[in-house]
């Protein structure tokens, strides 16, 4: 069953700036004045930071400015008098998704049967691996299937060939679904807030490889898991999402590895709805994520 | 610890209205135009009900409308014109709080803890008991303790007594920290949305006595606990927090109470942290609780 | 990533008796004395009911007594004795599960998920449905798939129909992945303990059809998702898993549906490999679920 | 309310050995041979570490050995044979337990006000703080309150003294909730598997001072807390239990350090609990936690 069905157009605004008072009644004024009726407004103040973030929607219904209009309107005549940073996105546009794989399917098929189901408002034209493991899912769900194995040596060559395929298909954003490989600087400066990554552990507990042997170890009560933007400090990008699920003793380190999966592919795609819907700021390594 | 000190003067606005385009703009214009800084906003738009229903909480430091004159000027202004329902607040008033208790000490000791620790922006003039056993904890902290045994031949007596108390003491809402009586029409009329209650069970399951008997009963997995508002309708006012935990069917009756009994004094004093910073609405027997 | 490869041939008895002293110490002595090296035990005294539960598991490695004698043997001299009810299964078994299902797709992709990574020990021989939908999902994955639609009027015979195929197929046990039909009486108790439902709430609370509607108007801050074998009793059968996840007054029903199927997938799974596992007994409507 | 009242006198034997066939057997024989009732098992092996863990419970009403023999028997007949570390309590037995604290009060007052309702079978002598703030607390709980500043140039002596107390007052087992104060290897070498501390993050997340501004800055959504027994390894000794709560971008440090209260009380007083009912057995720096 698809989620939401689309009623009607609406603009979404995802801004920060620096806090000042005012900025609300002027956004507002601005969409109302234009005859837009707001239909979602939530703000926040990092009152350490002195920074205002506020994401609105309105329906396009009767506003009187025009659609390709909107963005040079909202920045000549606010954006620039309060030094904003802001995106504008309309909801009839459907996010192109690419996932990225290995050899573990159970985000894959999580991911997959919600996009069957029409649960989220995006497109996902294409999946990359480093294995073939997973050629046949994605052939059973239709959809075309790259294998680019890499290694250390032909990493700058692979990872290029992935942008070309990336470019072609007009990808927006990107999905690590369990790729067990690490992106390269370059790699990720074409993406920046674009690639979603699931972390098998409760960051920044267990970074790194083999976080589920290292929990065990510990001897924690608890495991996590983490999906967040990744940037080129390793497990230590903007969190989006975290949840954790209770352990005992009794719980070998394949216990957790398999405890541990329906926390990932749950919490991975409760990150990507969060990015689909255009519910996420980030804004100096932390992420604000509106209700 | 105190949670916040009180840094500086804010006037807390909550409303609801019927849903019209440009509520938003007119009351953030009304708080801009006239100097005042908001500090918090969040709203919501019930779309079955057409509801709009915001809180908005500005800083009075600059704001040109005196503080007794707020209330007249936005009832005139702006209440009529839209047919709102609104309260308004001010951070500076410490709201006093009654409490009714019976036998069990643990929700009353969680409150008083939190009280003695100033957690709370709140005032205890007094607790009210149907039975003696609770009089020496109230004794050990220093407030006023009153027993009023109650039955069903001198309830509409005794109810009186309680009101007098509670006026004399200009008592603003009363907390049930597991008070074991039914409070009369007569006597909930006096405090609509004012009387917390807190039900030891995952409401709508397990109306009435007795929960966790009827919880062992059934063989649940999960027990809870509910706090709400107190009308007329046994156990089925307006919920604002719940939350449950874990069972197994190792768990006896005594243990369901013994873990319940932490559910409970946690979801209770949620509840009431929640009503003290003005973050609830009511409506048509719902809560709308703010972030 | 199959959750356990299995390293050694096991024997897994559960049973119940009424509660007296020495029937751990005569039932490990059995195995023990016959060289069967015990790897799980876990019990539990019902002390309202007096009755005595125990799950033991032991190597058959050196195991003196033939696999096709357990059984009688044990019978014969401990079963009677202390008037058991027992169970015996070899774990190289590997259950048959069918799958009855009508529109949603959630619970059905998140089982063939774990299904096609090997997660469970399980053979799914078929799918039933009273709809078409699914039965392109049924095909991707390489299940018989069987329309079977009913109604009033030819409930008694398809069910017939179905019951053939079970039979047929010689499945195990039963899971309805939100299958929208009553099942009868008959067809229940063909397979008594043997058919795991899942309800969309929090049972005992919203009983009956569209729990998310009724959730939705009682206002409750959380939603559950139950899953139980199904009994004569509609959604009263014994409880052997459940969950909870919170909303808000924002969530429309839309959304507690969306939310919903979540934890209406995990908590399926959860029970059903609790199932297949054989770490469930049932008791007077409840059930011990070993850890 | 009491959790529980002592109906019979029972005896508690936890265990650990090196794993090998037959010891449930033996150990279950031996308490049915010489009549007593067993009331409560549960085992675990850790097939890492081939290592048997063991908890038992029995009646004594008929048991024929001696209470005072029973040690010396077991250890006789049992232990050394299979080269057991055992433990033998007796449920009549009140442990005695010291608190520590320093400033905050939050779980002083959740223990007090479960000892005052008598909730735990534990009697607490002494309380002793590095500070004087709490005194009043004490006071009012009618408990011996020792202020003993503690600093870098006084810690061997003060310790001293606070060692002659405890010893004094026979205590069995201490806890330090929110006791500021880094304690020493040879105050800690007095008190093996006995010191339970409470540590405000999800360890081992947020080891070391700050863990509430580690958190923050981090951009963490869930906060924990642990408590774990104290080792010479600050924050890294055996964890007891854990648990976590959700949080936003919305939350300042200061409602870190609120919202982490209530777990930290919560967690605290659940390992306290485990502790005072002999369900913990430590090994190699993790806990077995029977349930």
């Amino acid at each position: 069953m698809a989620k939401k069905a689309i009623t009607q157009k609406t603009a979404i605004l995802l801004m920060h700036c620096p806090d000042l008072p005012g900025i609300v009644s002027a956004v507002t004024s601005f969409i109302t004045v234009n005859k837009g009726n707001i239909l979602y407004l939530d703000q926040h103040v990092d009152s350490v930071e002195k920074v205002f973030f506020m994401r609105i929607e309105w329906s396009l219904n009767d506003f009187i400015i025009p659609e390709d209009k909107i963005e040079e309107y909202f920045r000549t005549l606010y954006a620039q008098k309060y030094n904003m940073y802001f995106r504008l996105y309309f909801n009839d546009y459907k996010p192109k998704m690419a996932l990225f794989v290995s050899k573990m399917s159970h985000c894959l098929f999580d991911i997959l049967a919600r996009y069957t189901a029409n649960e989220w408002n995006v497109e996902i034209p294409l999946i990359i691996s480093n294995h073939d493991e997973l050629k046949g899912v994605s052939e059973r769900f239709g959809i075309e299937f790259h294998t680019i194995p890499v290694n250390k040596e032909n990493k700058a060559k692979q990872e290029a060939k992935e942008l070309a395929l990336l470019a072609e298909h007009k990808v927006d954003f990107i999905v690590l679904a369990r790729y067990m490989q690490i992106i390269s600087e370059n790699f990720i400066s074409h993406y920046p807030d674009k690639i979603i990554n699931i972390h098998h552990s409760f960051l920044p507990a267990f970074v790194g490889a083999k976080p589920y042997h290292a929990a065990y170890e510990r001897g924690v009560k608890l495991i996590g898991a983490t999906s967040h933007y990744v940037t080129t400090d390793l497990d230590a990008g903007p969190i989006i999402e975290q949840d954790i699920t209770r352990i005992t003793h009794k719980d070998s380190v394949e216990d957790l590895v398999h405890k541990g999966q329906d926390l990932e592919k749950i919490v991975l795609s409760r990150a990507i709805e969060k990015h689909i819907e255009r519910k996420i700021l980030t804004y100096k390594n932390k992420t604000v994520i509106f209700s």
